[in-house]
């Protein structure tokens, strides 16, 4: 069953059961471009709070209260995601989104008719002149965009790295007092707590929230009441003020009109930067996620000084093999970050005079990357940094083993000597302590009391003269 | 309905209307990251090609036919997208791709066991032992994603970016006798052909379809029967080059077996450079799609050499607002194309050992951009490139009016006395031949008998005494 | 004439002229990559400040005052860019950076022996244990790093990106009065001021102002103190503090000590996010550029609405042939940019343990790109945007060309008619008054006292029943 | 002291002791941008070659021989390299190189007037007419890109890659008997040799000299004959086609003129697609560094299985700590052209219309990637691999220990049995043969005869029934 639908093109045939109008049917039609890329639910329902905050302002500028209630309630049914079947374009459309702003006006504009009691179609509730009334694609789709930016960063991706962070602090606490050996270079160097190697892990999380909200200052700036080229032309006075506090006090995040409408609409800066620093927490997973693997890596072959969580099987062979899958998936997507970032920064760049057209672009790269670095977040510590155990026995044997804590031998036996025992050791594959004792140069007690990794974890000049 | 599988880990309880096992079940709850990023379905399909290869060759070292054959023919309902509801699994998983190949050995498994009237989840035909039967995942895997690209390169985007050379081509002719000015820096200069324009864009696109095919020839070469390392062990010596033979006989592509397997599972160069290509190709249409809707902008305040074809409303109000919506799709899926590049970079330079831990992240940005180009090639020859028209009104009256062409009179009048036109026509905003005139230096008729455009236009040194 | 410098591995054999020693010059044989690219002369400077405070710290702590004083002069001279001829070192050397930390340490010794009247490679200053105390290479380069961007970004590259922002702010009120076309989708669309368009420019600017001193906070925290892994050893407690206010005060930014040195060693995520900052001006200037050249493009076969200034000679036979060369200069060296920072990204999520080798890599690119944006920035004001000019006869040509004024007529003489007369115009070649004229809907009185562009430039509902 | 050149703006003030012009002096003090950026040095070189050859043609078509063969003369000195001081200009200039063709036009001109006897600026010998005769920038300098391009890679970048992938060759012979534990997922697996993990390698640098060199064919297209916007206006008939023969013949590469002038100009998809090149080869060179550097990580504490060459000291007090310096230079190298193909790609995609204005920033980016992966590869080569020594003990010691070779006691003793020695070994720290012996299962005699890796390198179904 079809129904046709019109717009100044004329009529069109649309699914009987969809919600969509013309102008969606159209777009739909000319870009079949993977149909797989659909906009981001996070941007729909972003419209949903978007289309309802016009209308509650609308209504105090005039909009007659039947239909702005009408459509209010139908815009809190996009926002709550229950219309999602109605969306069918994709991001690859019209570089303003002017399309999905119609598809929300027309899905938006169908179902309040539907909850007037009025027939699907016959616009008494009007897409452009009732849902769309005092706003533009151009200042709609971005506004939208950084509605759906902020609310995802602040709502789910943030709680969600603070508990990676609060995860690997437990963790840096867990671990205080196991001493292990530091690697520069991948080289043995000289001993750190396996404590103090994560507090670095936490400390980058840490620094990245930072980043983050420094960066979600500027999204929350908003283009509505720019309309059609920042002008503000055919809207009222005072209805971007309004709008903008209106989507504060439903959201709870500090949302302003942007002071400048003509930047607002003809580039995307402030997203373009929150990718930035989507791209700075990619870095510092990667970091982190190698690290992890490699510390894990074995369970004999390897460093092994971490045991990683057995997710699933490894092989169905090898007992004992624990592939770092979390890991895995956490270096994958950090991957994926750092290439929409690289999309964003070409779209970002490639706006012309009062329109940027990359909004789509744009907006599905923020939000996919929020979304990989909200979930990769959560995975990584539920199934992977909260379940990481010390292997304390080989971290104690590579302390043990270790040539680098002959460094404490200098001021007792001379330099030459320790680097005699240093390098005999090497050669000979043998403990300092068994080649010093071997050479004649130190008893093992001696040894033992002079050579104390714990004695190396702070800032400390080691005077033996003392 | 659920029902229980098992793997070595031991039960799991699965949706009892999925043919897929344990191991899948395992990946679906342990990675929920990003749940619309699903393994792409050109790779599940290219799954299924390759098991049944598998096994027609694992048929010929002995497998029996009974199993063989119900492998196959499950093998060839995954190979025809038939069973796509039974893989659940996302990318964002093991690095490997291990569960995904196994998810496709549950379902072919489970499938076969129905084909033969046994009961799903018996294990009568076994993932591992019958239908993974000679390989692992660190070969099958790479495999499939070779047999993958390749496939959806040669047989959806060779022929699309084929078709859109020839539409170019075709304006090219269509256009050859319209002459215009032609842009350097944006500025006006010499003469040109609108057909030499397109001609350009043309042979870019030809351009690119050499270096496609080029890049192509290193993905036919296939990582089966290297098994988990590349050395082959547990597969039968032959296996690797029969299956090749099988994958290239089934898609008449010239896929030959990898002569070395060890580079084959530790890094995706291949693919890495087959990316390349597509970011070649990225480039290319960005700046044909720029030009396009730069030549079309207007119709009144812009260049305004082209008329674009109108697909939909460009808006309400303003008769002969017609966007360039094509354009604008084909310049931000080539931005995301760039992107995809950098994530295929990054995560191509980070396999450590024997085997690379970023292919699912490869062959998901890969097959991405293949789609991606494939369907912006297709929708921007026939929503736009076919229909463009050429505005000869303003074509010519452009090159009437530019100053450019006052250099044929230099050898008639001299330098000085041209320059002098130039310049005066500029600041009074004339045209060049009423300047002549008027001051003159040059009758109407003279000048339009020296100053030919259609005689600029081809390698000639322009010698007044001849 | 050379001379005899020893370093652990033996004696080698060093220019006579050069103050650098031993392992500078085993560096400087081992790494013959890419002669041009030397370490960034801001980091030696960089280097020569931290050597500086590190040996007025040192004397706080018992390094005996004739060695610091001479150590502090010979630094000062490496801080003044004095010595430069001595660090031949590339950036493609050890990812530490120990080499280059080394070659000061080496120059600065050298020099304190000269002023102290010894012999070049006497030790009697010691690289290691006088003017390298209480570091490591691997506190000190990082430590360099971060002082050497902090400064360049404050002292140089802010100051001119304020002086671009008050540019355009000044061009933004300049044109406040001349109203021009707006243009979405690169088509006409309603009016806006040229004045308007700029603010939007000045902007941009302005938000990349906050979000460069944002970046820059994180920046302002030193490794020093972290020694060899980031637990200080071989440093006096309190070395870390002391150091940091040292520089602090002989800059006049607010340094600090890290709080946690182990991410101070292992990450540089700080700079891969002031690189972000670094893009993003870049992404903003691609843009501005952008629609200068093409305002300007022409002169009379383009947009034609800027007159950019005249610096060199477009053609020697075309008169009036101005090439935007500063647009181009300054949208190359965004690409730039934006490519640094995806070096500076790979580099920095790159890091092993408890250190990054990638240091040099991230320095360099982040000194070059803020050395592009700070000489951009400049030459682009200087050289282009304060001598624009608006060509306000095209810009009025445009206005009353452009078929979108119609717009105001719906009200008074209805939207079909008003169409009609927009659509008779475009079809005709003619302006909307003749036709409205033409067509007799319309004086040209009546036409003049409707339509005012004037009227289109702020938030307002058109009401024509007023 | 300074000469006073000319040009159309008037006369400027020329540095006494330069050869370079009027035109040169005004690019010099209008793009005062990272004065260390200079335009490479190998493009003067393919311009002198340009030149010299274009004058050779002229001289075909009637340029009297005097000057012809001066110009010839001065055309050397550049090619050679002899007056690389007369050419000061930054990359950040005109997009389209005009000012470096002006140049080479005015050092060239000043060069053969001297040659002749004249006085340096007398014009006798002059930029535009005789030296720049039948040319444009807008061909000359595309020319010159892909002539330098085209030179570097085939005559020092291809001979460095064909040596890396020679010597990785006879490394992979060198190692073809010692039989290591192979990883996957960075975890212990089944074995492989040192021979074949080399192999690997070397297969890897192999496939990249087929990329390069297939990249390489359509840079070997030269744009020269297409003049100011491809049509060749003002050259003769012929000359494109005998210039690019001249070249041939002096390179002894098969350089051809390009068919599609157009094309030529307006884009360097050419470039971009070699850049492409140097990026996969630079994601190849990081995996083998970065494994290298890994493998030989330690002494005592990380895989340990290679003796990376110390080539200088690591640490003075830490005997035996050798850093994998040469790894880290190249792994740095690699983001840097990773980082540059980016630059290049967003430059390419951003002309418009008969002329791409990113010119200087493309070759820029390309040449540097080029001497990056020259340079880096003889280096890495020399000072690293060529050195690399297999730590057999340790290797041995690996394999030995592994629990993964207890899959070949599945068909002995049962899985299950297997699976007990395999996870006592693990729990307990022991060797596999120590187990199976202290449970009774095996003696070390059957175990011995059982277990051996050297059977598992190859294809084979492992059988124990034979």
């Amino acid at each position: 069953m079809e129904r046709i639908e019109r717009d100044t093109f004329g009529p069109i045939s649309v699914p009987g059961d969809k919600l969509w109008g013309a102008q969606t049917q159209r777009s739909f039609e000319n870009f079949n471009i993977s149909p797989t890329d659909k906009m981001p639910a996070a941007l729909i329902r972003a419209f949903g709070l978007l289309k309802k905050c016009a209308a509650k302002v609308n209504k105090s500028f005039g909009l007659p209260e039947r239909l702005a209630d009408a459509i209010i309630s139908a815009s809190e049914e996009v926002e709550q995601g229950k219309l999602m079947d109605h969306f069918p374009l994709v991001v690859w459309q019209t570089g303003s989104g002017t399309q999905t702003n119609m598809n929300v006006n027309e899905v938006i504009a169908n179902r309040a008719i539907q909850l007037l009691g009025g027939t699907i179609g016959d616009k008494s509730v009007h897409p452009n002149d009732h849902v769309n009334k005092s706003q533009s694609s151009n200042d709609s789709f971005p506004t939208a965009m950084n509605i759906s930016a902020a609310v995802e960063v602040s709502k789910h991706l943030l709680p969600q790295v603070n508990l990676l962070k609060e995860i690997l602090e437990a963790k840096a606490e867990e671990f205080k007092n196991i001493i292990k050996i530091g690697r520069t270079h991948l080289q043995d160097a000289t001993p750190i707590t396996l404590g103090q190697e994560f507090s670095g892990y936490a400390a980058q999380i840490a620094n990245n929230i930072t980043r983050i909200n420094q960066a979600l200052q500027d999204v929350l700036f908003l283009a509505q009441g720019g309309t059609a080229v920042g002008t503000g032309l055919n809207t009222y006075e005072g209805f971007a003020e309004k709008f903008a506090e209106s989507v504060a006090e439903d959201t709870g995040l500090l949302f302003k009109t942007a002071s400048n409408k003509f930047e607002a609409l003809a580039c995307h800066d402030s997203l373009v930067h929150l990718s930035s620093a989507l791209n700075t927490l990619a870095v510092s997973l990667m970091k982190i996620a190698n690290d992890i693997r490699f510390l894990g890596s074995g369970p004999r072959c390897g460093f092994s000084e971490l045991w990683l969580p057995e997710n699933e099987p490894g092989s169905s062979i090898m007992p004992g093999k624990v592939n770092p899958t979390q890991c895995e998936a956490v270096t994958m997507l950090a991957c994926q970050v750092m290439g929409n970032h690289v999309a964003v920064t070409v779209g970002g760049s490639n706006g012309h005079f009062e329109l940027n057209v990359f909004k789509p672009l744009i907006i599905r790269n923020v939000l996919h990357s929020v979304q990989l670095l909200t979930d990769g977040c959560r995975s990584f510590r539920e199934n992977c940094v909260v379940g990481i155990k010390a292997n304390e026995e080989k971290i104690r044997e590579y302390v043990d083993k270790s040539l680098m804590l002959v460094t404490a031998l200098n001021p007792v036996i001379g330099y030459d000597n320790a680097a005699k025992i240093a390098k005999t050791a090497l050669k000979e594959n043998k403990t300092l302590k068994a080649v010093a004792s071997e050479l004649g140069l130190l008893s093992e007690e001696d040894f033992d009391k002079w050579v104390k990794a714990e004695n190396m974890l702070n800032p400390t000049v080691y005077n033996v003269s003392k």
